[in-house]
């Protein structure tokens, strides 16, 4: 099941450097383990921000809320969730 | 280089049904042809709405501006473009 | 799976009522049907407002959007859909 | 009488860490007297955000108003309130 | 209990002069019929707009939600409603 | 002359309880105050949230913002003015 | 008693071209008596819009609607009224 | 050449209460300057706000940002910016 | 003396083709005498929009809407007209 | 390819000043660069506030972002983004 979702960072300022690049680091690697299995199908930068439109793939409402809530950006980001449909023109049959 | 687009389509009640069912058979012939050729490169629909986004992947700004305009249900649609860039954790390296 | 969804009806004043209430009638009808499997959960009227808040518990986004869209007043409302997940305090263990 | 409540929670970096989680346990528990007494009838997660959609049965505005006053969490909630009626096409008598 | 209620009237131009007088008429009437039954507490002007904002003393949700919907402008208005509770300042023991 | 007020308080969490409380005492002396001279003709609780709706009887605007720039929680409020005037379906001659 | 107020005229276009600019000259001759009367002190154009944001001068809330309720052009504007009162730094004194 | 200029003020509770008070008394002189030299024509209160609308007479563009960026409270100003134009039915032909 | 102004086109559906046509076609021949003259500096499209950003040099205020004002499209166009200075940065000492 | 590029500039009170001005020079001369070699093809400030527009002339998304993010002042700005394409009616053939 496919679901667009926008991601906008804003890291405090008085978290100390050290902890916000541990974060970033293992933000990266959870990221690129659900891209591996394809959960995280795209991951895109919106130009001149500090956010992503991404689209992911998982079984429903609760395993996207699981990944969400467990990215370790994710008290820093305010997130968008659009859920998405078949689109009768699409010829990508496998992208419902 | 990749755009994401959001696409509402809203037709009038005033618009004769023949003509309506035309530019939709219009936009979906040449919403598959673009597939095809790899610019139109996801369509998915909004759930709820008769509204799409949809990730383009063309030349540049030029190129996208005269594919938009020449979709047949262009007069009846508002449409959101947000352009995209090369996430540095992204694994899809031809995904810029 | 659970989805809020707020539908806002606009019925134009140029449908002939007729049409108008064939509409109402057969939504309500259809309404009923989905109550009665157990997919549209929850149907409340908005103090005040032509709208309602409902809650669907359907397999997912795509069967989601198959409902509202077959639903009669469908060309005449404007749909918001929020997905729901399990909440971490709730006792209701089937909610999700 | 039903009320359809959002609660977005946003608690400051500088609340120190045990208090927050024992203002998060206590709301917890209050929250859960409260689903058993009937009166917060429904919780869900918004998938993707700290913050959850709730629906409320009680006698009215002021008892609502206490309930929500009187939560832990309450000074870092933001909350909106919508009053409910009995929809026509609701088959649930007893949710009015 | 107590609602805070904004309407906003927009009445069409293809409604006919005698529709829409008749319909006026017929608010004002009922509107001085509430008020003396004391369910429409208070009635204001938004200066400089063809607005009210109205203090409603209702037994709960359904029953101000049918008192709104009889109005003879419902059709044409958009209504926002607030609920209200006693304030711990206010000296006015009966307005809760 | 009548006027529509909203009121918004956030008190922020770096000032000392003391000066808070002290602050929250004067306000609802003073708000009193005003009560019983007619200025401050009602104050109701906004369900849910740190907000009041009030009306208030006055002079004109000059008085009116004397009153509001003097209530002791003033610098921690995002306060909306409407103006009101006499409703032709109003009952209460007095309410201009 | 001072109010900035900001009209938006739109006029449909179905509104016969002698009616719309009989209405045009009969709001004009108005503005201008209120002008010469005192009670319309300030009147510009926005520009690049079909619109205006004027200064008036008026005993209270009352006479203001009175007057915009009673421009020729009133059911074609969108009208936001502003109250204002005397700056501490204003040198006018008149002003407020 | 005229500018409505709208100025919201927020001075942060951290600036010590005398820098505070220092840039006040700086801004009232350099307003009052200003009004006497006829380039800040008007200087109104917002009923119930820490905000003014004014209006700049100036030269142009450059000169009210120079002005504007020069007020000893810009640091604390959020501000808005409409430039004005003769209205055809202004008796005040020196208002352009 | 500078300023960026964008304008969103919506002409109505029931403009005789032939009546719209003129109008586009007298707008562009105004345009490009407005761009000759230099008055109108730059014109670009927004991409996926019946929109334009454009930046006027003109002697001031009531300059720039007689221009406006006397688009061919005016009637069919929403403006916002942003007033630009000189950038300290700006290399382009002609560009205030 | 052109992009419209809105910045608003926001620096924390917090930031050191020999920091922040640190950051400004060190702007100002990566603009002025920019400028030199023709990708920051325009800057103009608005007025009245700590913000500017800018016209881009790049290669395409991935450079525009790569420009952005690399502005010393980036971690204070927010930034929106318009994708330009060539308007038909302009004389700028080169600017597209």
């Amino acid at each position: 099941m496919l679901y667009l979702v926008r991601m906008d960072v804003n890291i405090p300022a008085d978290v100390p450097p050290a902890a916000a690049d541990a974060a970033k680091s293992a933000e990266k690697a959870l990221s690129q383990a659900l891209q591996c299995d394809g959960r995280w199908r795209h991951l895109w930068r919106v130009v001149g921000q500090y956010a992503n439109y991404s689209v992911f793939d998982v079984a429903g409402n609760d395993e996207l809320h699981e990944i969400l809530q467990g990215l370790p950006l994710y008290p820093y980001m305010a997130i968008q969730v659009t859920p998405l449909a078949q689109h009768p023109s699409s010829l990508a049959a496998s992208e419902k």
